[in-house]
């Protein structure tokens, strides 16, 4: 039913369809390879995890299927200088409040940031199909290794210039993120809210800008959307906050819930107060209270900082200090299984072409 | 070429295609006539005018065509307090440096907002075909008058639950607009920034959410945009900036030059300095400027209060202080005919149709 698509070709699948890389914890094994049984293509968010546990993950998914998928890393931005003892202590003031209320401690250090070179070494030893990756270019080096070791590469783009500066970097397709997407902006070339362009304006520019094939993300919830992004010439699109809720998603049960529940009267707004980094999500208190205090350290320290509360706020089933990540249309989610909502997004998508024909 | 549609044939068009109403100058008697012998739908705006200025407007499009045309109007908002002689020093002086610069003086008295009731009476005596309306839900008493007189209506809505009011007071299609579109946002329930939802996002929640014919505004500039619109459930699209720069188009020589050569890199923003009111255009001076400075009044008087300023950077031939609105896709704009432009529209969509098949 599908145009015909190199880029499915080249991955392997059977469905323009890509599961949106989700870290810290929705997307598991168990999501990844449902999806990419399905037809479409799973990937394993590994932005926030040891070396060795991504190593377990790609395994474990592995062992679910033998049909492609991806795993996606976080590129650390261009060196830049640690927040200083005196920020940091301002920005754990900010931060007080909720640790007093969560009755936790503030942790004796804060933990280091991932280690991207060894995470991205395990990449290349288990030769992952596909690779993606955000908030940065990687270098000309690191996706010659990759296409050695026959990964195919994926980096996020969210303006024509950025897409622009990944095709030079080599990536075999550029994931082009308007700002509906839910979770943290991919921006990488300058200030955050420029990156903030709509699907609908992006995707057609993107494609105008790179040669390559270019996936939509941002905004796509459904066959329609799907169809949508295929005319304004994607090859195929990402689809995050779709499987947020899903049976196999490892998103915390009030992150679900507020998926499932919050209408579209309650909307997403950005914030940086999480982790340092722009990214969109249902507002809770963590949101409105932390953009009124300020002080919040650039990522990826903030979001070292905050990890013990948002691990807190979990334990105790409270959804006042979870980062609750969504897109702009999260109304339009189900709690299926995986292989039900692909199944869902191509019968619907079949309806939307018929509708045009 | 295009699926079977009952806005069309209620429209009386050939084509999905909704020139937008850009107030301010752009939409030119010689503009709408254009694009409605092209078999798309023109749209006069005249939110700023007179009613007598309206009249002239209405008759002189009806001189250059019998094919049916739109009028849009300001709905005004719901009756708030006028701001203070003080807010309004404050916000005088943090007009003056501009004053200053362009060497004209303090108005000695700030214009009276346009007469919507007066606008809304040469509507309705002239019986124009179409009339949409943005910034607010027309009373159910209006449309009513309206229907008697065999106008179809049509209202802007940024939200689902705005597209809902929408329906509810009686119109026969809703616009629903994306954050990508150009010019100021429609939102009218809720703050401005809860109204800022993508196009990718926003048209399937509005099409879900009313039975009424829905009409894709935001990041539409071309054959592909029109597609993915109907691919969403639109029943049409409405495109302001890629007739921004057309032959046609009464935009200021400026602020077309500004459409045709910034680069995606210099790209649009939001702001209230113009008019009061949220709003997207190119950044320049002005809006910069007065971000910095703040003491913006809220719409209308903001609007106001800066017109002589608008009008002498228009009479000097400088962009630095004329509101320069444009959408996110506004790169992808051209400056040819109005007619050439439907008709490459239309061929663009053919394509991308094609694409899909």
């Amino acid at each position: 039913m599908w145009p015909r698509n190199e880029l499915l070709r080249r991955l392997g699948i059977d469905h323009p369809i890509i599961q949106a890389p989700m870290a810290g914890g929705p997307s598991t094994p168990a999501l990844v390879a449902a999806v990419s049984e399905a037809g479409a293509l799973g990937s394993f968010a590994g932005g926030y995890l040891p070396p060795e546990a991504i190593r377990s993950a790609i395994q474990e998914i592995r062992r679910l299927t033998g049909r492609p998928f991806g795993v996606n890393l976080f590129v650390p931005e261009p060196a830049r200088r640690s927040p200083s003892d005196d920020e940091v202590a301002r920005a754990q003031e900010a931060l007080r409040p909720f640790r007093d209320e969560l009755g936790i401690p503030v942790p004796p250090r804060i933990p280091p940031p991932p280690a991207f070179e060894a995470q991205l070494g395990v990449v290349l030893e288990e030769r992952v199909p596909v690779f993606s990756f955000t908030f940065g270019a990687l270098l000309d080096a690191d996706v010659k290794r990759l296409h050695d070791r026959g990964v195919l590469v994926m980096g996020t783009a969210t303006t024509p210039k950025e897409a622009a500066a990944l095709e030079l970097a080599g990536v075999d397709a550029v994931v082009a993120q308007g700002s509906e997407a839910g979770g943290h902006r991919g921006t990488f070339a300058g200030p955050p809210d420029e990156g903030l362009i709509g699907t609908m304006a992006l995707v057609p520019q993107v494609v105008d800008r790179v040669g390559v094939p270019v996936v939509a993300a941002g905004g796509v919830m459904d066959g329609r959307g799907i169809v949508a992004a295929l005319a304004l010439g994607a090859s195929a699109v990402q689809m995050g906050t779709a499987f947020l809720a899903s049976a196999e998603s490892g998103a915390h049960p009030r992150h679900k819930e507020a998926v499932l529940t919050r209408s579209d009267e309650d909307r997403t707004a950005l914030t940086r107060a999480f982790t340092g980094r722009l990214a969109r999500g249902f507002r809770n208190r963590f949101m409105v209270e932390m953009e009124q205090r300020g002080a919040i350290l650039p990522y990826p320290h903030q979001g070292l900082l905050t990890q013990d509360i948002r691990q807190a706020s979990a334990r105790a089933g409270r959804d006042d200090f979870l980062s609750l990540w969504a897109g702009q249309a999260a109304p339009l989610a189900t709690a299926k299984g995986a292989r039900e909502i692909v199944d869902d997004l191509v019968a619907q998508a079949r309806v939307a072409l018929k509708r045009l024909r």
